[in-house]
């Protein structure tokens, strides 16, 4: 049962990292075995649903992941605007550690249409990037910030997030993050309480 | 050379439209030659370059398309903080009128990984995502803001309408592009000059 896990599992991220750097279409069930190390008949053993399901799983894992990466930017913060610093800090590091050739795992299931195919698939990706936008808000909240405002905080940083994954690949720059960054600090602390929590600026 | 040329501009648009709804790896010669209506022998003629070729020029007709759309957004503005609006506006609309389908016509060739695979379609995402912040930011200086953070300004709305793109199509929603007009038109007026043009609030 441990040693089933481990091999789904593996499958997972393998397929989250081809979907992070070459989408959806163009990664196949024989990259994923490759990659994870995993035989090939454990395909469909593990994955009945086929490339939908664990494309489906990989898309759960990225926002898991996302989730994980605001929880540590809110611990290290005493303000919503620190969150969004360090939060779009970690996304920064990433892609220039990544070389620029890593993007959302979540998107490229959207944009290839794969969401317009499958009602399951479409249904993985809205809940995936409610979770990322939902945890955001609940730490905002937690910050002072009232709950309608503390949600369209949320879209924006993450909208933001993504769009800076792709322009920033495109120009092969950080510059899209520090822009992002820079506006949605000035908007949180629009958004803040006055009084508690560091202000922008 | 005229009708040639129409072929050639229909292929092109077929090509933006399938680009938009699909992504890159799923759009099919094939997909495009029924599309635009043009006869199979037509490929290589007008495209001795093939897909790459084909998908190059779509996404210069896409950054084109949103020159003209931020140059409209200018005309009907009188600061920054306005061309915003009304471009968000119109990203909006174009978002509600497709019912949900329609993404970037750059994008999917980053997310999918082509630019990795040719020099020339990462110069050509590169070049268009330039043409259309580039073209935001002569705006933005002309409202009056210094060009540095024009330069900053501009990179802030590309990446948040590129993100907006991709999570309005997830969330079946308008929320994103909301959002992100609201967090950018706070920054375009903390960056705007305190006389002259319209301020946000």
């Amino acid at each position: 049962m441990g040693q089933r896990s481990d091999a789904r599992q593996k499958m997972v991220q393998a397929a989250k990292q081809l979907i992070r750097e070459r989408g959806y279409n163009a990664t196949a069930f024989s990259d994923v075995l490759k990659l994870s190390g995993a035989p090939r008949g454990s395909v469909y053993f593990h994955f009945p649903g086929g490339k939908t399901e664990l494309a489906i799983e990989a898309a759960g894992a990225h926002a898991h992941e996302q989730v994980e990466l605001i929880d540590h930017a809110a611990e290290q913060a005493d303000s919503a605007t620190r969150l969004i610093e360090v939060y779009l800090d970690l996304g920064r590091e990433g892609m220039v550690a990544s070389g620029y050739t890593r993007g959302c795992g979540i998107a490229p299931l959207v944009t290839e249409g794969a969401t317009r195919d499958s009602a399951d698939m479409a249904e993985a990706t809205r809940q995936s990037f409610a979770e990322m936008t939902d945890r955001l808000a609940y730490h905002f909240v937690a910050f002072g910030i009232e709950r309608s405002a503390a949600c369209t905080l949320a879209n924006a940083v993450i909208a933001g997030v993504e769009g800076a994954m792709v322009t920033a690949r495109a120009q092969q720059s950080t510059a899209p993050y520090d822009a992002v960054q820079a506006a949605l600090t000035v908007y949180a602390a629009a958004v803040s309480p006055k009084s508690g929590g560091r202000q922008a600026g």
